[in-house]
């Protein structure tokens, strides 16, 4: 293990972070807010981050091992410096519950343990929302795209911090993938602040939410999340979810007119099928619940987006809805978006390789010697991506038990315990019951706060950067 | 496909089940009750099989789609012969109720639409157990073992009906495997029913308990299940569970003496390892419900037994249980027993499989160019075995959540749906809340019925013998 190039490059993330604290502390200067907590975190950060980065590393060999453990470690560091401001502006005096939020925060799932987010001042609630941005397409992936760190081998930090079964490379080189995949996520939150801005929103509203929708997070500035917003302001952020739960490189494709490529894109399209069919039978299911049949499609379309992308936002509590549509949503969660997009769950990638290798051993039974080959946007699908598949599908069920027995030693039911694992595994932020839309995280322990919190890290890392810190086998010299 | 030898054997699968209608006839010659009843219903299989049997097919070939194929079909004629009684009787008047009650027999589930079982005749509760004791080993295991049938061909047959991931022939020849774990069926039938009479039990209650025991079915003759017999009734029936959810090469490797292969049986220690734990870790939790700490430990042990094993029998209204003591038993639901013993559920050795196979992933990643096998029983496995066991799990989740869909039309709670598939898709019987250990199946709609009775074979069968009957593919000549 080269552990030079690890602390290295965990300084240069801590750098990063300090670098963000500057747009709370704007914030808190243009709303006359307490500045010198964000000063002070930032000055924390740079303390530990300067010594790190002082030494350049000799071997800037970087493999997949450490690729995963900088990762890993990157996003426990991050969360934990990220915790301070909530720590020390004295809005949440208890550090696991502030953890719990920052967690949440960077891996864009919303869960919060506040009950109340509007007493927050706005600094704070903008470095909330601000964590959804930076978690969304990654930390380490604007780390490779700015700076001068090692040659070709950064893509094992991209490999392990994207999202989806396998990532490949947009354009030759990494960096230049890298630069591309943060050129589009900014190009689109910005349009998106336009629109909301056009929508009658302060710039302070469209930039908080575009966040929230950007990072696919889900953390509003309201209490009432976004059911207070206009059908103008509602239908945009719908929009932009299901947008920001696509594959990047889909993108990519149409600005490249690679026609017969994006009609081949399989799982973009399962994905908008998944989501169209689940708006239509919630529609049906829910219809008498609202007074007309476009305000019912509305409220379905964004439900159904905010639960498929992982964002979480809500504007009506699906908790009263009939069990068919939450049932519904419940599977949503755990089908979650595209590889390659800001959202988190399995994704649809993966649910379609599964479904596929069903097929093809029904084949295979009734014609022992049909060669069946498992293909994916026209081209088939490499064994060891296969194998990835079934592993992480493994280790995500037994991540689920684990955590489950944990957190039911608080004696709450099982749909709470069930769907808060669900929510925080999955990056979601409400589930149903007492973690539904209008309820909150704070009904748990400190020690299901932090199973859940890890959970949330696990399921924004797609486990094995997460696991592979607990291997003692990594941490050889 | 070879129809011709499909359709024989399903004759002779309807022959079988006329013998079985003898043992219920003669309960009802012995207590008075209406035995035409069974006469009747004997004659209908007759009058099907006969023309089915009569004209020996010329081509004995018998493959593995036309295996699969047979179990598939062979286990839906018997459901619907042996829901006959129960309808024909006027005691479930519906079909539908009655097609469940009889999956749910000879699927050895155990879980039932009926409220008062107390108001059936004997004889009609006699057949009811007595389905779980045909079913626990499976009718096609009794033909191939009886029958002069098609040669070494018939391990198709074996391996589809059987449970779990790899099916072995014991001894050499195929027939002599069945005749072997018929007669290990029956030895530990009777040691069983020894113990029971001797525990004061008349024949007819040590019977029925046995065949419910036996076959890990659950169906009891009383609407309290197990509660009001003695202690010592409840130990036998405890221990019996768990011996029956042990594979039965495990008992043959003991009578053969290799010890070295019994000191090497992973998933047999495993399977008494959670089995230990999970009744450790309940009595604890639950001490405080009980009288004294021997009590807390007969009802956390017979429970355990019950549900890991798939039977289903109940001493206790465990639905009353801490939410902690719950979830460990919703989790051992879908553990289930070990691979070749007459339980359900996905099977300790997939369980095992699949958590080594997230080891090696890890390792895998830390050190690529590492070779990692996987063993159980101190045997690489074959690679055909992980991938059966990861499409099984594919599959597994897939009819999960579909059948979840459907049932959840009733509008029942998250939990009642969740557990009412978990406990008919493992083959336990009683679920949670409202199908709890004191309630029954009743409260959902005929649509739902017949979803579950369709997940019970599922699950008996393994999905794939039940899947390719869907297959399009499978009929082609």
């Amino acid at each position: 293990m080269n552990y030079r190039i690890i602390f290295h490059t965990l300084g240069w993330v801590l750098c990063i972070e300090a670098g963000c604290l500057l747009f709370p502390l704007l914030c808190a200067l243009v709303y006359g807010e307490n500045f010198m907590l964000y000063i002070f975190c930032m000055l924390l950060c740079l303390a530990f981050a300067l010594p790190l980065i002082i030494k350049q590393p000799k071997n800037k060999a970087l493999y997949a091992k450490e690729g995963f453990t900088i990762v890993g470690l990157a996003w426990i560091v991050m969360s934990l410096f990220g915790a301070l401001p909530f720590y020390f502006s004295g809005y949440i005096p208890s550090f696991i519950d502030a953890l719990f939020e920052s967690v949440s925060g960077f891996t864009t799932t919303g869960a919060s343990i506040l009950s109340d987010v509007e007493a927050l001042p706005k600094s704070l609630l903008f470095w909330r929302s601000f964590t959804h941005w930076i978690g969304g397409m990654g930390v380490l992936v604007f780390l490779v795209a700015i700076l001068p760190l090692a040659g070709g081998e950064n893509l094992h930090l991209i490999k392990a911090e994207s999202t989806g079964p396998a990532v490949g490379k947009l354009v030759p080189k990494i960096k230049s993938s890298a630069k591309w995949l943060y050129g589009m996520y900014i190009i689109m939150t910005l349009i998106q602040i336009l629109l909301l801005l056009f929508g009658g929103l302060d710039l302070y509203e469209a930039l908080t939410l575009t966040f929230g929708t950007a990072g696919t997070g889900g953390f509003g500035i309201l209490n009432s999340s976004c059911a207070d917003y206009s059908s103008y302001v509602q239908i945009v952020i719908t929009v932009f979810m299901i947008l920001f739960g696509i594959d990047f490189t889909f993108y990519y494709l149409i600005l490249m007119r690679r026609w017969k490529m994006i009609a081949n894109a399989d799982e973009t399209k399962a994905y908008l099928s998944i989501i169209l069919l689940s708006i239509v039978l919630i529609t049906i299911n829910c219809r008498d619940l609202f007074t007309s049949l476009g305000e019912a499609i509305k409220h379905s379309a964004f439900q159904v987006g905010s639960i498929i992308t992982t964002t979480g936002y809500t504007t009506t509590d699906f908790d009263l809805w009939p069990e068919f549509s939450k049932t519904i949503l419940v599977l949503l969660m755990f089908i979650g978006a595209c590889a390659g997009s800001t959202g988190g769950g399995i994704k649809v990638s993966r649910i379609l390789i599964l479904l596929k290798s069903i097929v093809k051993q029904v084949r295979i039974s009734t014609h022992p010697r049909s060669v069946v080959k498992i293909t994916m946007n026209g081209r088939p699908i490499a064994h060891e991506t296969i194998r990835a598949v079934n592993v992480y599908m493994a280790a995500y069920i037994a991540i689920f038990v684990v955590s489950m027995l944990v957190i039911c030693l608080d004696n709450l039911d099982f749909t709470t315990n069930f769907t808060a694992i669900a929510a925080t595994l999955n990056n979601i932020g409400p589930g149903l019951a007492r973690v539904g839309p209008t309820q909150n995280f704070s009904v748990y322990s400190p020690l299901s706060t932090l199973v859940m919190s890890l959970d949330m890290l696990i399921g924004r890392l797609e486990i094995f950067p997460m696991l592979i810190l607990f291997s003692p086998n990594a941490w050889k010299k």
